[in-house]
């Protein structure tokens, strides 16, 4: 177990009928909200009037910018940066998911810069940076998927660039989270899908490490992992069925808000390699994701057998014999992909009409930043064009 | 799953020669720190010098207020709320286990409360109070047992009366904890089993519950139970290695700090009829919740067999056939029972060297704040007593 420093003071209100404390829980934080959200879902299920509602009993100024889309763009980043300076926004309140709040991440700092200094260049583009100061910072979750709610990450796409980049910091952790699961029974199954599985390589990347020793961590992981294995296909069955829906997205919260991976190094090649695919092809992240971490198994796990072996027993329960190491993990990473492909998830790039073509020039965009990706196994371009072939 | 409100800032500064830190961490709430701690172990083992050093070179000044006792003593607590008041303390600073961070809790509250109220008639003796602020604590942990370091909660007793109370409030979360497993290498066996105890102990009264639909919360808390199973017996077996000193250590901590049992509510009683064996007879907290659980568990289990079932086979790996659930249900208080066997622990009151004399009367003392313990099942005077004769 490495030493480490752990620290996440989101508060988590969640369960049934919570929006209607929005209003309270911004209120501590300032007079004038940045309303930040995407297109018309929240005003179709009726979660963008209750959070109106709740804000304006609580006597709070709002300022709506809407718009933001999966994989959020900069240039909305850049757009809520100039009214957050224009209007002095005290809060940014984002309703929606993932990419709703890393927009509204990526906002909350970028509103604090000097004019010297641009969110992407001097940020999303490099190794080393130091976020000093955000704006504060709510949610109301409506997605479960990218656990941005408590997490230090945000993941922006620069659309004229076609690059998608993260940046990590205390500074723009979500103050509170109001997290209501009635909120996600209107969720297209596609969508579930994807959650589901972006919330499953969050815990699979949290696992993956060359770090010994770290029992508890191990086995909290694999708890989570069941978790979703076991609650997702019933999320699809029984789409407004409350249980379901709130183990998902307490899930979703726990597999990304960094206390499960503590005195371990994740791997998190996967998700950057999918961050190509999808800035490539635009397509939905969790999908991506259950392309590419297959392959990425196969090609790996040669380097800690023994680690595949506990994934594919204490997950999967994979019960063959264990002086034959390589056909239990092929049935562990076998079982993970007709999970995916109960919930609906290509697992192919095939699957996904999705050509041959781009496969090196996206290996080498995938290593703009870092020279290799990958702690379980550092990986070059070449190893990531492999894994791109192994997921035709 | 019931609705919750999770918050939860302590900042974890954990492993090895974090020690060091504690200056750079404690400065930032002020100039003159209230070193409260125990009695000579720290003193022995050098963590008092490690700590004295590191405040030292922050520049800061300390009072020392050392003796506190396992059942910290209100006596204590009034002498450190008023050292508090004469001197003007911004921070306090634990150093030790659960028995010190408890004191200075009651501390860090009682320093602000006004002349007209008293730390223990107004709040350890009230069901219904409400802390509403508290001097900024830090802890700096030795002994892995009580979850103090970043729990909401702080138990005292009141040896003049021989009654031991607890409150909890958010103010009182300490704003940060360094934890270096290597302070406990040089913990006697019977304390380590003890702590080993106690931890398991916050994982299984939260397990017990009576709310349905927590699939999350179950599985985490199973997986921190194995842990604590896997690990206890080699902390003991080899005190001076590491990563069995880590994993206590940081379970520990997870095991109370409240993320585990978020949606459902718990049975503290076993821990309320402890107390009532720990202020009668003095006894290890740990030692007396290893005779109460499985006397409570052989009380109570038919409010739900179901619930207990999955505890015997889930934690204890039972493989009984399910046509029988009381076998299985007796067989993993059995496999409990040999584990705290193993550990050196006693599991009857006799084992203890405990008469039969008091049960009645602790019974009915158990019940002076509270009409009756417990979730799972709700128990009375006559209930306790009958738990506490299964006990012998």
């Amino acid at each position: 177990m490495l030493n480490f420093n752990y620290y996440n003071p989101t508060r988590i209100i969640f369960g049934k009928d919570t929006i209607s404390e929005t209003g309270a829980h911004s209120a501590r934080y300032g007079k004038k909200v940045l309303l930040h959200f995407g297109g018309g879902s929240i005003m179709k299920n009726g979660v963008y009037d209750q959070v109106m509602s709740s804000l304006s009993k609580a006597g709070l100024e709002v300022v709506a910018l809407g718009g933001v889309v999966p994989n959020p763009r900069l240039s909305l980043v850049r757009e809520g940066i100039a009214v957050c300076k224009r209007e002095n926004i005290d809060l940014i309140l984002a309703v929606g998911g993932g990419s709703v709040i890393d927009s509204a991440k990526a906002i909350a700092f970028g509103a604090l810069l000097p004019d010297t200094q641009d969110v992407w260049d001097d940020y999303y583009m490099q190794a080393d940076y130091e976020i000093r100061e955000a704006l504060p910072l709510g949610v109301v979750l409506t997605i479960p998927a990218a656990g941005s709610e408590s997490s230090t990450g945000s993941v922006v796409t620069n659309e004229a660039k076609g690059l998608k980049r993260a940046v990590n910091s205390e500074t723009i952790i979500p103050r509170f989270a109001i997290m209501d699961p009635q909120t996600n029974y209107t969720l297209p199954a596609y969508q579930t899908a994807c959650g589901a599985s972006d919330i499953l390589a969050h815990l699979m990347e949290r696992y993956f490490t060359v770090v010994k020793h770290n029992d508890l961590s191990d086995r909290l992981l694999e708890s989570a992992m069941r978790n979703v294995v076991a609650n997702a296909p019933w999320a699809l069955r029984q789409p407004s069925e409350y249980r379901w829906r709130a183990e998902l997205m307490w899930t979703g919260t726990i597999a990304h808000n960094n206390l499960l991976d503590k005195g371990r190094i994740g791997d998190w090649a996967s998700h950057d390699i999918e961050h190509e695919l999808s800035a490539a092809y635009d397509i939905a992240h969790g999908a991506g994701l259950a392309i590419v971490f297959p392959a990425w198994m196969k090609y790996v796990y040669k380097t800690d057998i023994d680690r595949f072996v506990q994934y594919a027993t204490r997950v999967w329960d994979v019960s063959l014999p264990l002086d034959d190491k390589e056909s239990v993990v092929m049935a562990g990473i076998e079982r993970l992909e007709a999970f995916y492909r109960a919930l609906g998830l290509p697992v192919r790039l095939t699957d996904a009409g999705l050509g041959a073509g781009n496969l090196d020039k996206m290996a080498k965009q995938a290593l703009i930043v870092y020279p290799s990706l990958g702690n379980f196994q550092k990986l070059g371009a070449d190893d990531i064009e492999k894994i791109l072939r192994l997921a035709q």
